[in-house]
């Protein structure tokens, strides 16, 4: 433990030591919570060429991406309309017109700049960097003389900038910009939005310094932003600003009440006094629950690890631990969906996690992603990558229609069409996916996150190399060059053919999923058997890698049953189906209305099928045994239901709500032998 | 059917046939669906000796009334304050100030007098009756030149009379005011109230036969109070207003959006569009779901019940009959609870009954009961019998305190504290019961029903006496004077002494409770096998009726385990207990917490045991079998939960939370043998 953690009462006084030259990588003995010496492997030196994911970042790239710049260009029919790429033109004084859209309109044009910049680096498309450029050069000449950019404001009311931290997201729209900017920057080489960028970190530091020295994000997300320049820019200033948003956060719970009150004008008229929705009731040293609107919490607790593994700083990432315990251990869906509310679109309270009156936003799983990734880049264990590989596999990608085209705000693991999306407490859970929303967050979120998907797969760190994820894929490390084939999820063969490039002795650790069962190791055909160890989850192998190493991982995936803690009400007596890491759910369409009137048996006999044909090919099913129960008309009978054995079909959580509104159910319950 | 029923296109211009002196009740073959021809039975009449229900008519009389009384002057400290009869004071000029409360307020000093006129029935009290004199003078001097009523808009917009229905219930304060008005009369002979509100009648007659010929009431109960004028009064006025109200309804479902553009101002700002809530989407007639504001639901339901009984309307009462079945046969809660959600405090769609997110406010259940008396008088049937019974033991009473110092709103069968009152979706369902509300409709409504208990045992007809209800008291009938025994809910043991006042052959019919097992009747120690006919749950038995007959009633009553429809999807798996018309809960104080966690056995080996101290005492308590499930501490497990046999405890669900705050469940998980 030599760090010594940096204390909140130097905040904008830290001397920095000499941070490392991020190119130049220093090789040194890993220690604990050691200060970051080591770059994040760039998006372009990871290709994903898996049977599951590939296809996903494929249709993100040919079609999602595509679509959704028409929409910003307001060039389809019948869905929301955007405006987006017109408010930066108006505010550039290339067009005429008035501001339309949310007063974070701006943030979808970063989020789909950002997925360019990913998708860029899985497919080069020069046809589509040039419409990128041409993008990014509106978004320049929107931005004001003073470094200031955001439409909103700039068109609309430009009296009013900075007033409203609280409401306005102006620095969560900088904040994405700033993500875009530096991934735009990595693929393409190309500094424009990135200049763009640091002149408007460098307004905002000017405004933060002097103007607004205790001012913070009403929505998080510039932390990460900033987060990211620093990374691509090795500026220290934009890491410091972060952490001064995010020590400043708290200090004062009643910063946003006194903002109002000094303003005397509102936006939404957003509840200043929710200190726990604002994440303001504490300091982030002293906040030890997951409270308030989900998607701000994990950005800030993202940015937060980010600072604690960038800094070393053991006082910031046990913060960052207390966060993660009770989230995930207490407020998490099984999905890996985090969120027990629409009102706030909130956490609630320990182990309420109700599978129909849920929120679990897609975004706020890609955010807990974004946290996960962070811990694992500030201190590699096993919880975190079985949570990120939950949410992959889960609750991110159920937002999306398999064909691309549709998208869901809220994942539920229980559907009841008639009171889902229609009867009070349940209107916000949709029954199918729209084809857009008015506030248009998680469909660009799931494009950059599909698409930057190989920076999840490693870590790469003085003399460890660090395997996350269990996918098919090319990846050109410092130490070695990898080539896999993976079948997971669907089965556990991954087989990695690996090439070091240097002579020197290393460590590659793999992340073997806690469901692995009848694990076996080969190194070159033989198994490994006492070789390698083990910690946090990972199995670590330290030798001198030749050029052709051949490294097979097999394990089995039984279909398991889950069940909740006793504590979570909505579950009790259920059982969920998990095969690997993919939550299975129980669909009308495979097993007839009712859903709530079957039990799954507790002798399961189940089957694994490959979906033969239609929209679910070539995905696993199960077939289970379960039971049927029936009554009579009565609403209330003294006659027990009588229960009729049947078979059951469970496909893929994920794939739900792709043929046709039906009930589904993730928890069902359990009965019988 | 010899009864033609009444075309909607006469309403206002029915000629009525001559009706019966109501004093002098003809004496005539009862025919199906005849104009009402007997007269409903005084309060005074029937005096409840009941060991069950005595004590809490005892409490409400000697507790409640002057505690309401206390607040109605404000003068409980701690408790939102009434200001009630000052308001009608100000009216009356005889105070000076400022109206203060809900624009309803005067309903609370209404509901008192009710009350009041009923307890005094019950316990005649010269002081107590004094008082309400004082107070109905000071209501005569609020009453306005022209006879309006209302000390809101007196006070404060007197310009805005009549101007917005939709919100301001001037016509819902009026008709409680009538319902008190008729009740005094009846009880004491005074006619000072009736007189104010038979000219406040007239007001109202003017003021919608001229100028809002369409108007229709935005909270139903007009109605009922117009027809309790018109039962006391015998003026065809009245009830031909009432009808016009009903019948008005629904014709234009844009009355509201239209009275609203009309007037330009609002007073809560409740949304005129919303038709289903407002209970105009339809006319009456073609309403077939109950929905909406569900205390608004039955009170209009009560009065339609009450035209179709008193006209011989068949028409009217096939709609009552459509309204009551989708009510009670999809919509309804174990305990005779009404209303799925708080938003609107409505009902929701078929089936749709959560357990912890419930409304069931206390008011809808007794406005159930009204309804249900109403559709008895008008045809006696076990059905209606039954779910008044429901209600009355269950989910009326478990709104007071069993001392009767506090009050629920929200009637819950499921509370788990730290999410009820405290989660989004939840905060309504309070844990425990606070001392008064600032929108106090239930405890007022409560003590009147209860004191007026009298009038739900019996209905008179031509030559048959209905008895509804199995309850101690003593009757004095047109036919027959009849004291009752009863050890009901806690046993199936009535003994009734007849003492028949006419030589003339009549029918007694008794409503025998469905879940009667094993019945035995006895007359004059034999018992009646094969004597007498069953109808419609009824038993009759039609003789000359000496003048000492003893005519007992036996059955068992076993618990029950209650199943819910399989379409109930808050009730999969689960089962209620009952004994007799009891419905049983589990609450935290016998059972610990995590009820959750708890399983009921299929094979109860019950045991029934009279509480023999603490606030539950003499109440009946079951024991049965059941299971804990135990687990880890892991938020998902593999381990399926440990279930390890254990005796639990379930307490009378109308005397739940009486001992501190804890959980509590009325469905619990079946498990096992």
């Amino acid at each position: 433990m030599a760090i010594t953690p940096i204390e909140r009462t130097n905040v904008g006084k830290i001397v920095f030591e000499q941070l490392p030259d991020i190119s130049q990588p220093e090789r040194k003995e890993c220690a604990h919570m050691e200060k970051k010496k080591w770059e994040t492997i760039p998006l372009g030196n990871v290709k994903i060429k898996d049977n599951f994911w590939s296809p996903i970042q494929n249709l993100m790239i040919d079609k999602v991406i595509p679509y959704q710049e028409e929409i910003l260009n307001d060039k389809v029919p019948g869905v929301e309309k955007s405006h987006a790429i017109s408010n930066f033109k108006i505010a550039a004084g290339m067009e005429e017109g008035e501001f339309y859209g949310m007063v974070f309109q701006d943030s979808d044009v970063a989020k789909w700049l950002e997925g360019v910049a990913d998708s860029l680096a899985v497919k080069p498309d020069a046809d589509l960097e040039r419409r990128a450029d041409e993008v990014i050069e509106i978004i320049e000449k929107a931005q004001q003389e003073d470094g200031y950019l955001n439409t909103y404001f700039t068109i609309k009311e430009p009296e009013h900038r900075w007033q409203n931290l609280q409401e306005c997201h102006e620095l969560y729209c900088a904040g994405h910009m700033m993500e875009a900017a530096a991934a735009y920057y990595e693929t393409t080489g190309k500094d424009r939005l990135l200049r763009v960028m640091m002149r408007m970190a460098d307004h905002i530091e000017e405004k933060f310094e002097k103007e607004l020295e205790h001012g913070i994000p009403g929505h998080q997300e510039i932390e990460i932003g900033l987060m990211k320049l620093y990374h691509v820019t090795g500026e220290e200033k934009y890491l410091r600003r972060a952490l001064s948003f995010i020590e400043e956060r708290g200090k004062n719970p009643d910063y946003f009440v006194e903002e109002s009150k000094k303003r005397g004008w509102v936006h939404f008229g957003a509840d200043p006094e929710d200190r726990e929705y604002n994440q303001v009731h504490a300091t982030v040293y002293e906040q030890d629950k997951a409270v308030g609107h989900s998607v701000r919490a994990v950005y800030m607790y993202t940015a937060m690890a980010d600072l604690a593994g960038t800094l070393g700083n053991e006082k910031l990432y046990g913060a960052c631990e207390k966060l993660w315990d009770n989230m995930t251990k207490q407020r998490m869906y099984l999905t890996g969906g985090i969120g027990s509310t629409a009102e706030g679109e909130a956490f609630t309270v320990d182990y309420h996690l109700p599978a129909d009156s849920i929120y679990a936003e897609t975004c706020a799983s890609i955010g807990l992603i974004f946290f996960a990734r962070q811990m694992l880049e500030a201190e590699p264990k096993g919880i975190y990558a079985d949570v990120m590989e939950r949410a992959f596999y889960n609750g991110t990608i159920s937002g999306m229609q398999l064909d691309g085209t549709k998208f869901f705000y809220v994942n539920p693991l229980e559907v009841n069409p008639g009171v889902s999306g229609n009867v009070p407490g349940y209107r916000h859970v949709l029954p199918q996916r729209p084809g857009w929303y008015r506030c248009a967050c998680c469909p660009p979120s799931l494009v950059r996150l599909v698409t930057s998907l190989g920076k999840y797969v490693w870590t790469e760190k003085e003399d460890i190399i660090y395997s996350h994820m269990l996918m098919g894929q090319e990846a050109e490390l410092r130490k070695a060059r990898v080539r896999a084939e993976s079948e997971y999820p669907w089965n556990g063969r991954i087989t990695y053919h690996i090439e070091a490039r240097t002579e020197e002795a290393f460590t590659m650790a793999f992340f073997i999923p806690f469901h692995a069962r009848n694990l076996a190791i080969l190194l070159n055909g033989e198994e490994v058997n006492g070789q390698g160890i083990w910690k946090e989850g990972y199995w670590h192998l330290t030798k001198q890698w030749g050029k052709e190493e051949k490294l097979e991982i097999r394990f089995d995936m039984p279909v398991r049953r889950i069940y909740a803690n006793q504590k979570v009400r909505d579950c009790a007596g259920c059982v969920a189906l998990m095969r690997g890491p993919v939550v299975y759910c129980f669909e009308e369409a495979d097993n007839g209305g009712g859903l709530q009137s079957l039990r799954v048996a507790k002798s399961l006999e189940e089957e694994i099928d490959t979906c033969q044909d239609g929209v679910l090919k070539g995905k696993y099913l199960l077939k289970v045994n379960g039971y049927r129960c029936t009554g009579g008309e009565d609403l209330y009978t003294e006659e027990r239901p009588h229960m009729e054995k049947t078979r059951l079909t469970a496909v893929p959580y994920y794939a739900w709500g792709n043929r046709g509104i039906g009930q589904m159910r993730v928890w069902m319950l359990e009965d019988g032998d």
